[in-house]
């Protein structure tokens, strides 16, 4: 998978899209809309990316977390900053339509929504391949950072956060999945709180944060020609499909989640 | 949960979006353009739904899973179509947003793309509550259908589908999780096909046309006023929950997938 493009290769991009906007503009200019459809002329993809600071972005998704959930609050904590920063044609997504990834995904508790949230921001302005590199070390730098992170920790008890519901230092711990029922369960383990409480509600606001200025972070690498992708799937991955393949019928396929995060009494015959 | 809406609500909502979408025409023909900017007033959110046929939606969605996956094509299968009915503000959306979700999630297993991408087509249509309702219904139904379905089945022997790569009667098989790490693994185990095959490949195709053809029929429903949900989680859910929770330590929270999907051998102390 291709995982690094040139700073080159990103503004010829950037400049292209925005030569597209213009040309969008234009087109809209001079179209007469007719039956209640307005006529915009679709804007080129992928979006153009401007550098944004991930500290504010940081506290925009905290923010927008308790307005309508993590995905909501990480996508629209990355494409509000963007609205801010270009304007068009980033306010043409309504953020809205991201509310159904909290809880992973209408409370099914699968992908985490802060990364289904960064993910579809992330796509807006990356083309497929390079999203894909970008997305999946997201998912891998997830599963293996202890969130709260400190700066959030340390934004909530100094009131730094737009939205300042606790200034308790929550308990970090990384849950080694990408899935949401596997990073509350832990969580609410290791913490003592129950997932109902406002401090579990804190946690995961201040989580999308981290997850919406992570991406950010990656997103300005990307465009200054120096994200790298480094994440390595755990070996509990090529390990059991080692032998379970089709060949033995009992196969593990689609997978870059540590095995052990679902099945960990299988590892008795293993490890 | 609201998981009922009025047509008279649905209509009331889907004619002041219209008139939204008109001002925002009007908006845009006065706007002058500058800095490489186009200036196109956001269309109201939720967008205006249009009944659409859920056979169509399953041939386009099939077709674009060859052109961008499973999360792509959903989503696409869903918008291309109101791109088609409606038009505004419908092309406003990239639809290469949702490539991301392929494989759940750049290839990581979580979230089925199917879902995903027909999940974000339902959130621009439907307001919040009533999409968490259908996405939830969604998931659950699709936990619980054999795929592919036997009228994608049929369309593949039949070359009915816009793309034809295969007229092979595919192995139907029902995961009991929305992750496609849990679908694609038994689907291979079950049908003997490699993950990297042709045939796992149109298997994930029909399956992706399936889901939005689902999609679409629920918002169909929804917007004649009689969609219910209908979904109950597994007896596992409750009966895990019962005990496990923050006063024991080990806490099952956030989800309303089968716990035996993934934790199979913990059943022995309880089953």
């Amino acid at each position: 998978m291709k995982s690094q493009i040139t700073r080159k290769d990103f503004l010829t991009t950037a400049v292209r899209s925005a030569a597209a906007v213009s040309v969008g503009a234009v087109g809209v200019s001079l179209l007469t809309p007719s039956g209640g459809q307005a006529a915009t002329t679709p804007a080129t993809w992928p979006w153009p990316y401007k550098r944004l600071d991930p500290e504010d972005v940081r506290k925009r998704a905290h923010k927008f977390y308790y307005e309508g959930g993590c995905a909501y609050g990480a996508f629209n904590g990355v494409v509000a900053a963007l609205v801010d920063a270009v304007g068009e044609p980033f306010n043409r997504v309504p953020p809205q339509m991201m509310y159904y990834g909290g809880g992973g995904a209408a409370g099914w508790g699968t992908l985490c929504g802060a990364v289904n949230g960064s993910a579809a921001a992330i796509s807006l302005v990356v083309d497929r391949s390079n999203a894909s590199a970008i997305v999946g070390e997201l998912l891998g730098w997830y599963t293996t950072t202890p969130f709260p992170s400190d700066i959030s920790n340390d934004y909530a008890r100094a009131h730094v956060f737009f939205v300042n519901k606790s200034d308790k230092i929550l308990k970090q711990n990384a849950s080694g999945s990408p899935l949401c029922h596997t990073s509350v369960s832990l969580w609410c383990s290791e913490s003592g709180y129950k997932a109902s409480s406002a401090e579990r509600a804190e946690r995961c606001a201040r989580l999308t944060g981290d997850v919406a200025a992570k991406a950010v972070q990656m997103l300005n690498d990307f465009s200054t020609g120096v994200f790298k992708a480094t994440f390595v799937a755990p070996r509990s991955v090529p390990g059991c499909q080692g032998c379970h393949d089709s060949a033995i019928g009992n196969v593990v396929a689609s997978v870059k989640m540590d095995c052990q995060s679902c099945h960990q009494e299988n590892f008795q015959h293993l490890y």
